[in-house]
């Protein structure tokens, strides 16, 4: 009774945390959007620091109340978790210490000093314009949560996965995968998805239109509390349901559709009980359509189910990691905010298979010292804000709970920082309790503050020994590791002898399969066998789904001990896990620039790496002599591996040079009519800088290619050739 | 009437040979298995080189009368078509000769000299061991035409693609886009695979089972034929059956099945009636279930969609190029043959979009004297061999339709060798009139030649305007780019001049639509409108699926002239279309190889720019003052780019080579006894040659770069650096 409750209990942590989790980075539920965020009016806004990083003692003094109200509520949650209080009240509780967490962090934000202005809409605009992306079949009138990169997006988006194939596969020498999108229905049922990666819905009984239960729900009930008639009780009771939306199930949530009589905004018509919604697509594998398969959700389950491969691989070894970048595909009830929520999208993840006893990591010592940001569960409970450490020190001091976890973690900040996110911008946000998965360790989301407020890019998790186990369970292959053991040991040893003779006579064909699940039984099974034997003379077993009889002379227990010189261990995993399309988003945000006194001269100031083009190449002149240097130079780039783009189009070198920003490529180089006179020269400019050189042409493909690749920087180069004033005076005004 | 026949029988043609053609890389039909080959038994298979290199006159006194007995059917095919034949005739005519055809081909394989033996079996048994690849799912029983790549087969198709990318999109400045793979329902309508992307089959009516239809009535009538009662009549009639089954529709291949009495195979249970089964897989998008879509059955629709961003992105000119690397999807019926015929692949596409009147090509100069295997369409009619020529002088002979196709071809040829396809077994094979779809001008197919027998790789086609005009009409979107003319024109114009407001008035909410399908009539819709206007005074438009009468005073025929400087072209597409898995495994057949002597040592030769890794290091004792060595040149190898993998198990250095060589790694470093004195070097061995050199520890990973990036040869390292033989000798025997 205990354990089923206890499986029950975790089976609803499960369906609100554990999956919540899983879908951390690409969660259902829409990012919070601070106060002065706005989705639909797609106006300027104002886009702040966060107040974390500052200390100012008037602000502190505003947000005292805020922050006081936070600890009493995170107090509170706290004893009735202790107490062992009914799970509905810990909810209840959680729920409303989540409201006032969002209260402070919407006042955190309002607060903090204008430091930046950002302008979505101008952005939004040169992305389309440009077509860094755009939605996807928008002359068939375009499907929503799907979009389609366009040159500058794709190569953005390939330069980032080589980076980061190079940053984690390469350096860490992981184990890279590729494994199948379509995955048949057993895999994903042992992952848990096929019974819980659902959101609630309901359907409008005449046109069949599909609103998400809990916005719908939240919609009507602001609506209500706004009305003038609504009486104070009924506002208070509206006000009540919305902070308890959050931890509903679905009766409840029905229970508040009937008592409000809600109807579809859209056309007033009935709709139907809430439907649980899987969010995976599913499909027919091959032509009898009896193999029912489904996109995967995530890569991580190839990863799994490959596992006893890659050990292999490993020559037997742990620790070691496999990775996989690829497509995974959610059928979100309604996508929203552009790349943050769609249906189709890439990411990275990497599962780190380590012995569950020594989560140490040998390369700990080269990024203890890594400052970074970090929000921890108690923090968030006691209304305290996010705090700078080393990630040496978030170690030894507990609050990160491994060397390995630690690791990725650091590393983690150390890519985001490298493709373009701002470290102001970029923190590290522990899951609480009641949000972490029932077999996670500990998990931390690397989140980016962007104009929809905190959205998690990367998750980093310590998911325990969850996964292999749950394919363990479903397959009967045992994902295991050999462990050499420091000293051989003496163990008992629990062995069925089996008349596999008589098994056979008596059951003819079922006796194969009647050996085999004997065989499986484990030591407690063995042990409950011979207990039954020996008092009832028999035992029945499944096999096969059907029962058989068992009887003292087919099998006997044979018990012994054997010295053993390894274990078996089943390998936990670390899983560090990225959304590609939200880390894209946040580095466009965070990269996104007006030129001072022209606010119509946007671009995107990307680092070099992962720029989209690396070099354009504009000759000042039609003129055909100028079309050799200028060919050759494209060719030289070209060799040097540093893309580039000729635009020989006649607008004046200032408006080309807008254009090319626009696309944000870093170097510019202009072949002028001094080009033409020997010592051949051209002239070497910076898009962020807007400032320029003269460089010999002989010189030039390489610092250029320097450049890219970030040997040197473009004060080194500035430094060494002569500036060049001239033109930019005379062309770019 | 005649528009009528004539598009009938192109749906006709499309049916067999445009799809078939769209499918050409990965044609739902198996690849021709030569007669030495066999799939089911999976023993070791010959592999000769193709005679159509050799010139043996013996050879040629043997195949004569197969050359003849094609030629004399070629010359009936091409009569009937030239007499204007019933189709059906024709198409018997054209199964004979693809029958013939089949015949000289295995003739010509088997009297090949034996050059060259390869072991299927043994070299499956390496990919397996060593998981460059294997079937996805496998601990869940495993679904066919799926595989995973493991971490070598991934890092080698990475490197495939990245090579492609460099290749083509960086060196020809292409328009790389990445676009969704769900794919609503009108998109793939408009392409035609919603119609025609299908393959017949019949179920079993008990237990389900599908069997594609022409398999299925091939091996009945080829039993049939050899058992010893069959009459010698029914004999010639189940040969008669098997030559045409080719060209059989779906009603005469039921004819076939009723005739024969065929049941299932499997259980000899009644069949269903023959079902066109779609290959794409299905599924829904979004919660509501009314959005049907399929996962793409290849990348190019998602270019053709966004042609008019890419144009705009080109700043509106022609020619240009848009590429994309993305999975697509088939459902196969029955997949087989490994990574030939699967269920999810690998695309590499390329559009390029150019002027219907000028497929001249700037470049064509740099790779005119590239010499290829051409087997044209007149020499599969002719029963003649293949033939050489240079790419420049297939296109000046007209062998070749145009410079652009002539271009791709022989950019393809030198990929492809690049990647590690032998030059020897790669041919270029003509589209016959017949398999080529009607819109189609010129067709050739990149083909290997594998155990399996030539396979297609790579397609390449000039596929006219076909693509954007199909969206154009589904969607009423111009995909048209703006030519500017040699010099003006004066051309007539017809436009209706609405009475909007007389529209408005009697047709309410309806009239905008009605204005919006006034406009966008062409000449000749104007035309007969006005027409029925003069004598009727009436005309019944359809708009949103309703009728609605136009009268006189609603719209008067406005005719002009005016002088135009541009005019509208539907840009022409030359599509090279790359396998990525099937030019994969053939490059994994091409470079396998095993040791002389020892048939057990097999490894793959793969270059070393697409090898998985690029170099090991071993230190050759487990002492840790050899650790220091392996860590620095392990970090000094990534800092260069370079893949290393230390192995420091206790094997011999032998079988640690022997280890390596198997996953293709092309380069060795030992860290031996003499490394640690000064002046410090280590060895290198080239896993081809297996010769050992000794180089000073500061060179080497420059070395091992530069050997990797193909900059210097192994023959130019043996030369500088003194060669090393001890340890070889004593450890690798």
């Amino acid at each position: 009774m205990r354990l089923l409750t206890r499986l029950l209990s975790s089976a609803i942590a499960t369906k609100s945390a554990n999956l919540a989790f899983r879908k951390s980075c690409f969660s259902t539920k829409p990012p919070s959007v601070p106060a002065w965020g706005s989705k639909k009016s797609n106006r300027s806004v104002k886009l702040n620091f966060p107040l974390s990083i500052m200390a100012d003692p008037k602000t502190e003094e505003i947000l005292a109340p805020f922050r006081a109200s936070v600890k009493e509520q995170g107090d509170i949650v706290r004893s009735l978790k202790e107490s062992g209080a009914p799970e509905l009240d810990v909810k209840k509780a959680v729920a409303e210490l989540k409201l006032r967490k969002k209260k402070l962090e919407d006042k955190e934000l309002a607060l903090a000093p204008a430091s930046a202005s950002f302008d979505r809409a101008k952005m939004e605009d040169l992305l389309k314009r440009r077509f860094f992306y755009d939605q996807s079949f928008a002359i068939y009138g375009g499907i929503t949560g799907q979009f389609d990169f366009g040159p500058m997006g794709c190569a953005f988006k390939t330069n980032i996965l080589n980076l980061w194939r190079k940053f984690f596969v390469l350096e860490e020498q992981m184990l890279e995968v590729d494994c199948s999108i379509l995955t048949p229905e057993p895999v994903l049922k042992a992952s848990g998805h096929v019974d819980r990666f659902a959101d609630l819905m309901v359907k409008d009984l005449k046109t069949g239109e599909c609103f998400r239960l809990d916005h719908l729900i939240k919609a009507h009930l602001e609506k209500v509390a706004a009305e003038k008639k609504t009486s104070v009780e009924t506002k208070a009771l509206c006000e009540d349901i919305i902070v308890k939306l959050d931890g509903m199930n679905k009766d409840e949530m029905n229970g508040v559709l009937q008592k409000f009589n809600i109807k579809s905004p859209l056309t007033g018509n009935d709709l139907t009980e809430p439907i649980e919604f899987n969010l995976m697509f599913g499909t027919q594998i091959g032509p009898s359509g009896l193999i029912k398969g489904f996109l995967r959700p995530e890569t991580a389950q190839g990863i799994f189910v490959n596992f006893k491969r890659l050990l292999e691989f490993n020559q037997g070894h742990l620790p070691f990691a496999a990775a996989q970048i690829g497509n995974s595909f959610r059928n979100e009830i309604s996508p929203r905010s552009g790349l943050i929520r769609v249906r189709e999208f890439t990411m990275a993840e990497i599962e780190h298979f380590c012995d569950p006893n020594n989560k140490s990591h040998p390369k700990f010592e080269t990024i203890k010292d890594t400052k970074m940001l970090f929000y921890s569960a108690c923090s968030q409970m006691d209304g305290k804000p996010a705090e700078h450490h080393t990630i040496g020190d978030a170690v030894a001091t507990g609050l990160v709970a491994n060397e390995t976890l630690g690791y990725f973690m650091a590393r983690i900040h150390l890519f985001m920082v490298k493709v373009g996110v701002d470290p102001l911008k970029l923190r590290f946000r522990q899951h609480m309790g009641n949000e972490m998965a029932h077999y996670a360790c500990d998990c931390w989301d690397a989140e980016c503050l962007t104009s929809y407020g905190w959205i998690e890019c990367v998750g980093c998790a310590d998911r325990s020994a969850y996964d292999l186990t749950q394919h363990t369970k479903a397959t009967g292959v045992k994902l295991v590791a050999e462990k050499k053991l420091k000293e051989p040991k003496v163990v008992d040893v629990v062995e069925p002898n089996i008349n596999q003779g008589l098994v056979g006579k008596t059951y003819k064909k079922d006796a194969k399969l009647i050996v085999e699940v004997l065989n499986r039984l484990d030591t407690e099974g063995l042990h409950q066998l011979e207990e039954a034997l020996d008092s009832d003379g028999e035992y029945l077993i499944d096999a096969g789904g059907n029962s058989f009889k068992i009887t003292k002379d087919m099998v006997k227990i044979k018990k012994g001990q054997k010295t053993v010189h390894t274990e078996e261990v089943v390998p936990n995993v670390i899983e560090p896990s990225f959304g590609i399309g939200r880390i894209m988003y946040s580095v466009f945000e965070h990269n996104f620039r007006m030129r001072e006194g022209d606010e119509q001269r946007t671009f995107f100031s990307l680092p070099p790496q992962v720029s989209p083009i690396k070099c354009s190449v504009l000759p000042l002149s039609n003129k055909p002599e100028f079309n050799v240097f200028v060919r050759k130079l494209s060719q030289e780039l070209t060799s040097y591996d540093v893309s580039n783009r000729v635009d020989d189009s006649s607008g004046s070198i200032g408006r080309r040079y807008a254009r090319t920003d626009e696309i944000a490529i870093p170097f510019g180089i202009t072949v002028d009519f001094d080009s033409l006179k020997e010592p051949h020269s051209a002239t070497l400019r910076d898009r962020d800088s807007m400032s320029q050189v003269r460089i010999p042409l002989d010189d030039l493909s390489r610092v250029v290619s320097d450049l890219t690749f970030e040997r040197i920087q473009w004060t080194d180069v500035a430094a060494k050739y002569p500036k060049f004033e001239q033109q930019e005076a005379t062309r770019e005004a």
